[in-house]
């Protein structure tokens, strides 16, 4: 079955209508939480110049771009993610908007990375981000919007763990360890990566700028008490929401990204099984940087992208069944079928009426026998079969669960089909 | 203001909220027609082999490719169209759907070209395509398809028509004039660009195969009766719907890429002073082209793009109209506004609350005057302010259109807000 010349390349994915549903799925839940927190929708462009991401990013963006020359020379790249995006259209419009900002988008990113579960080289990222307030209420609106989105999709705090931290506290710990100016952000880079390294080997490299491993894993463990006031009101916050047993403090969490500043954060799963669902944070001088100092704007923001949610849905039992439910397929509410071939001008004007009032219907599209039909319209899902023949206008309108029929004049199909959408 | 490295890439467009609303209200108008087809969403990778398109389209597509090798030396395109990806997609997967497949899609394209009014280097696409039915019954229910596209954006057969040609008459035209058969793709390319080609260049080129201007055109302007049985029998299914009126036989139309057969055609607004706004027919080889003949799968489709018939939208008074109402923005239901600063704790509750209800709800993140609130409230098109203050549990809630004014306890709030929304 498998011809490779039908396949999407490697760590591309196909959606046909089945593999859609899902998509859809998390679009939905997305878009319906964002918008209940005043959220409004923008988009930006599939492809940027380069110099956008390699400007400001850092990190470990610039290595596995989509980035090529087009055919007038320019150097340009498939987006890796928006922040860079969302700063450069929010610098060109912000007098149109009244702060503070409240944007939310969804579509493609684009990594040249080995693909792998949950790793893929086009992915979709839900982005939302807070721009023009710089207090921890951005900060905690931002995070409770991150936990309704989890919520949404039937998790609970069983599930997953919001782990905040807070950079500031690492910035306050190389002063006074007396870390190098210039090598702070290496030292967030050793933080950022200690889950995943040898221990000896973070060690060798925490030791070259006088700290050791041990004392840095003790500090995460055990962090005094108040050593962020951000991370304490924005707590305080959470539990007014009712939020509270959804986030805890760890400051293991420094995320990849040089632009971050402040209050950082990402989701896991509970079992720590799957990579981060999501993550984000504060990078207030990212918009100056982009306009040379000619913008000051604080902004808070996060992602999530679409396959590693995927996957913790298949894990998760509540949330598994609630998806499951949601995408039982209701291609449509009506199939008209033909039992009297002469009255296909009949059925077509049936159709168009229908369909004018907003009533989802399927039709025979050539000359079939009934049963075939009928097959059909269970298979789409279809709620009714009306079956139009030689008695025309009168109509057998089928109920395909119950399997119930009844005879009706057109007019009283019309009425009975029509409010159901209304 | 308009810094050039805050520019997307030339012919690449930034959508901040206030430009995403229409594009919003486009999708929204094609989903909602599409759906009530019956036809079901399904979406290919951004990206493919390159082979793809040089294989099976012909005609202009090759030269307008965004192009590259990706780093693992593979040939790859940003897609230019949709069709080829379906077809490789059906192809792997058709044996899980009931045919005939309606499937539609949504999402961006990409080519380079010269930008210009109507002409992108990335836009989006809406496209439509039934597979699986030979018969003119498809051809026929895609044709009502687009036109209710155009008729729920709010333009009337005053403003556009749908030109409907059949490549079969052609084909029969050339046979009949001894055109050789290789030479048959370069005659249906002189008809296709008849109309924007100076007569004598078109003359020559016809000449060369033994024809003439003059005759083609006599050919056009007066087309045989009868000439085409099948544009004959989509027309009369059109009539049955009520929508005889917005399609008329135009053999002028060809479509540049050479997969087409059979019926073909482009809409174009009635002063067709634009780009032609949607355009497809029948490509009954193309899936067979693709697996080497091993499955046969007769298919037609239409595609509509988001530029032309935004431009359209703007020249056609009722359209317009019916775009800027349904564009006001109503960002929330109720803003939450906070008179007495001990109360922030209440308010969050309040609005985690309204929230899980399905409410939207906007805030405020930080201490700011009472007033400023309420302006704020006003700018992003609120129904509701809600006031809490000292006297919490009673809360004075307003209605920003008429500003009239109630107190309410927490729990009548509630009620009052929350059954809008379900």
């Amino acid at each position: 079955m498998a011809d490779p010349r039908l396949q999407p390349l490697p760590g591309f994915r196909d959606f046909a209508p089945q593999e859609y549903a899902l998509r859809e799925y998390l679009f939905r839940a997305w878009r319906s939480v964002a918008r209940r927190y005043g959220f409004v929708e923008w988009e930006a462009p599939t492809v940027e110049p380069t110099e956008l991401y390699l400007k400001k990013s850092g990190g470990e963006l610039p290595t596995q771009l989509f980035r090529f020359k087009d055919q007038g020379e320019r150097d340009i790249s498939l987006r890796p993610e928006l922040t860079a995006s969302l700063g450069r259209i929010v610098s060109s419009c912000y007098l149109d908007y009244n702060k503070p900002l409240k944007w939310y988008e969804i579509g493609s990113c684009f990594r040249y990375e080995k693909p792998q579960k949950g790793r893929l080289r086009e992915f979709v990222q839900f982005n939302a981000d807070i721009l023009g307030e710089a207090g921890t209420g951005a900060d905690a609106e931002l995070l409770a919007l991150a936990i309704d989105c989890m919520r949404e999709l039937g998790f609970t705090s069983k599930d997953f763990i919001v782990r905040v931290s807070d950079r500031e506290v690492w910035l306050e710990y190389a002063r006074q360890h007396d870390v190098p100016e210039p090598r702070v952000q290496d030292f967030l880079g050793v933080i950022d990566k200690l889950e995943r390294t040898l221990p000896e080997e973070s060690d060798k490299k925490l030791r070259e700028l006088g700290l050791s491993r041990d004392s840095i894993m003790e500090f995460i463990a055990h962090p005094p008490t108040g050593i962020s006031p951000r991370y304490e009101s924005v707590l305080a916050d959470l539990q007014a929401r009712g939020l509270g047993d959804y986030v805890k403090l760890d400051l293991g969490v420094v995320r990849g990204l040089a632009y971050y500043t402040g209050l950082v954060f990402e989701i896991f799963d509970q079992g720590h099984n799957l990579r981060a669902v999501a993550g984000g944070g504060r990078y207030d001088r990212l918009i100056s940087t982009l306009t040379d100092g000619s913008i000051d704007m604080p902004a808070t923001g996060f992602a999530m992208g679409d396959a590693v949610i995927a996957h913790l849905i298949e894990t998760c039992p509540t949330a598994k069944a609630q998806k499951d439910a949601a995408l039982v397929p209701h291609v449509c509410d009506v199939c008209l079928a033909l039992a009297a071939p002469e009255m296909r001008g009949q059925m077509l004007m049936l159709a168009s009426t229908l369909r004018d009032a907003g009533v989802r219907v399927d039709l025979p599209l050539a000359d079939v026998k009934l049963g075939k039909q009928l097959r059909h319209a269970e298979r789409i899902g279809a709620q009714y079969a009306a079956i139009i023949g030689a008695e025309y206008p009168v109509i057998e309108l089928k109920k395909m669960d119950t399997r119930e029929s009844k005879r009706l004049l057109l007019e009283d199909i019309i009425c009975e089909l029509i409010p159901r959408k209304q």
